[in-house]
């Protein structure tokens, strides 16, 4: 059994659903199918999740949402007269929205919430109708029903494994279920969303709760690539690929699969296959515990900007015992998190993410460490640029660090900071933000380029 | 005007102290004389100070102390006679001993601070003695009348501030003074002696509250080498480097001069000079605030052994705020100065000195990270070395890194860690202890050796 994801863009158009049908038909191991609310079908076009968003804002604000619930209706009636359905499944979806505005405006976070959820709620509604339509065995599953559990505000949202035992009995429904995605349920039955990537974790948690033999993420690339493919030039494509590689390459600028959605499934160990619902027959990546990795140490390069550093100095701070705790705690009490913290003898630098930054935030920190910290020097950099590489095995590929960093030299840029001896799979270099991009080429010239032409 | 100071093994003996003698002689400017204990003639051969703490532990255990008392004196009467000098300085020295084992025995730590600080003060009075003896126009000074004020117990010893303007009247005092190393006084007149390196620190202290021209450091070497001569064969010699690289150095396992010796000459900007007292017209080794360091960017390169690092894997640790600094913090309850802290996106490592760790506290801080901090997996290795590439402007020299990582890829041995990114002047390479001496040599040969061809 097989639990398939389709994102946003699989699920924009009639055109696209009907490609849905056709590759739960070809499989009949396909038996859950999520799915997200109606994406976009060329650049310039709205997602019906920001549609919503608007329709939710204007109902706060007290203005008359009309015309706003119109066209969020409109975007799922194009789609079902495309589908060739009656206008009975645009009512059910159009009172269903009038009912979600009709409720509590008291709690706005909770409302937009459920403004929100409805896309990928009413997407899963029309889905499933099509499908019977055209003679699938399928029904509309609700999370509620289903028992897909989450925790309490204000906690940050996640899934509770008390609902997997529930979950775990979709295995055992006949028939196809079309299951949304993006939401679950408290104890007391509030709606709360997933972040960005919801209905990826939204396919993972089923997947691990059924013990799927596969989790299928439909998406609309053939594969997950090597390095960013804006960047480098047809960049080859990864075939296999660990759980711990996708998660290191997610969190650092990959944004094929998010990484917190992956997890579910890897706890489980059911492997994940990132696949294009454009041309299903496409091999994809797949995600699987192990691989072998003799012949291909690095995986893949990932960049990210919008780093900064904070630079401490202070005469014999390493007989200080506790300096290097103080200054962590006050970037906790500032709720800013931490990424890297290369330490000199007498100077310690915390690297962190510039978007938790702000010029107030900034002033404060450098005022704080040289007040109760006693620092000699305290200085800020801003435009710092991470690359990552990526690989099962590195840790234990001698001259895998000097390859790297004779590639660095070789296009001309310096250095900036080097991670490397915790993470069993990655290696990062710390770079100014404007060799970001051929500092990139010229690793994977080093790492990919020659190997395929010692191939 | 220049102080001067004479290690244990340049005043271990009549000979060698007629070599000070001959040195201070030769140069007008070598005005204040900073003296340590006589220390080994050979190498299997016992310094005053182990005699002396011998003594005190004798005294303390209640026992007989004649014996051990009349070891000290004769190795004090041995230098008299050899220097020509009369019994009379050896009664002094043997009254002064006596006076001090008939101290106050209540508090061991002192009493041992007040026998162990005898042998430099002791030495002190028979060099100056002897000075005069030669007609040179020397006196003994007291550290208690130059005002050289240490902070009080239990903090650990430092000299305080306070002590330099009466410290600053050595300058105008006429004639040559000789001055014992190794301890001072705190405000109330208790005698405290500093850490090993001691008359380092006098040294310097002296050099900086009297705004020398020059601090010459004295001891048994032509000058500082850019490797241990014991692993490199002939390594070449170090003529000058900055403040910053020596205490790099001094701190990664280079033991020629104590790194918190180098502290008030460095902030007084006083350059330091370390000098053979058995090969003075050698140009030794200049320790300046700055220096050329376009040719070499790389000035040594150190190793220390006796490294620990405590592994620890959490999922979605990087989404935990505070969790780096609760396991620092952890480390800080155990009493336990942290080294480096590589991370990954799930873990974090902790590299400490093993000498700080014993199996009841590894097993509690691997218990309490478990049970406290929610880890997945902990543990701990030990058997790791560091090191150390110091340099001014290697930061700024691109392809240093990969040099130096592609020298470690073929002598064979994998990198543990690499710690770069805060310092300017170093960059950290963690590695197995069986792999230290091979990589040691591959990186000399890296960075002296082929400089040395291309010149």
């Amino acid at each position: 059994m097989k639990v398939c994801k389709f994102g946003g863009t699989s699920v924009a158009s009639a055109e696209q659903i009907k490609k849905v049908a056709n590759i739960v038909t070809s499989d009949s191991l396909r038996k859950i199918i999520v799915v997200s609310a109606p994406g976009k079908r060329f650049s310039d076009d709205t997602k019906v999740t920001d549609l919503l968003i608007h329709l939710a804002e204007t109902a706060l604000r007290g203005n008359d949402t009309e015309i706003e619930l119109q066209e969020v209706v409109n975007r799922y009636r194009l789609i079902a007269e495309g589908l060739g359905l009656n206008e009975e499944i645009v009512q059910v979806i159009e009172k269903d929205l009038r009912e979600r505005l009709a409720g509590d405006e008291n709690d706005p976070i909770l409302f937009m919430d459920c403004l929100k959820a409805s896309g990928e709620d009413n997407n899963a509604k029309l889905i499933a109708t099509y499908f019977v339509h055209v003679g699938l065995p399928a029904r509309y599953v609700c999370p509620k029903e289903a028992g897909l559990l989450v925790n309490q505000r204000p906690e940050r949202v996640r899934a509770l494994p008390e609902g997997d035992e529930r979950l775990s009995e979709l295995r055992h429904e006949p028939g196809i279920i079309v299951f949304p995605g993006f939401f679950g349920y408290t104890e007391d039955g509030t709606l709360r969303t997933f972040n960005r990537g919801g209905s990826d974790i939204t396919g993972s948690i089923l997947a691990a709760a059924t013990g799927a033999e596969l989790y299928e993420n439909f998406t609309d690339v053939d594969s997950v690539f090597a390095a960013n493919p804006t960047i480098v030039e047809n960049p080859i494509a990864i075939t296999k690929m660990t759980y711990r590689e996708m998660r290191e390459l997610a969190y650092a600028g990959f944004s094929v699969f998010h990484d917190e959605a992956l997890m579910p499934a890897f706890r489980r160990s059911v492997p994940v296959c990132i696949k294009n619902t454009n041309n299903p027959d496409a091999p994809g990546t797949q995600i699987v515990k192990e691989r072998d990795h003799s012949d291909q140490p690095v995986i893949g390069i990932a960049a990210d900007s919008g780093f900064s550093t904070l630079f401490v100095d202070k005469y014999l701070m390493n007989q200080e015992i506790g300096f290097g705790r103080r200054l962590l705690q006050l970037f906790e009490e500032e709720e800013i998190p931490f990424e890297h913290t290369p330490s000199g003898i007498d100077n310690l630098s915390v690297i962190i993410r510039s978007e938790y930054l702000t010029d107030e935030k900034e002033a404060r920190i450098i005022r704080r460490v040289k007040d109760e910290l006693k620092a000699d020097n305290v200085h800020l950099h801003s435009n710092y640029s991470m690359i990552v590489l990526v690989g099962e095995g590195m840790r234990h590929t001698t001259g895998l660090a000097a390859r790297a960093a004779t590639a660095i030299a070789r296009s001309g840029a310096s250095i900036q900071m080097i991670n490397q001896g915790s993470s069993e799979v990655s290696l990062v270099f710390g770079v100014l933000k404007e060799d970001e991009i051929k500092i990139l080429k010229e690793l994977y010239e080093e790492f990919f380029q020659k190997s395929t032409i010692a191939l």
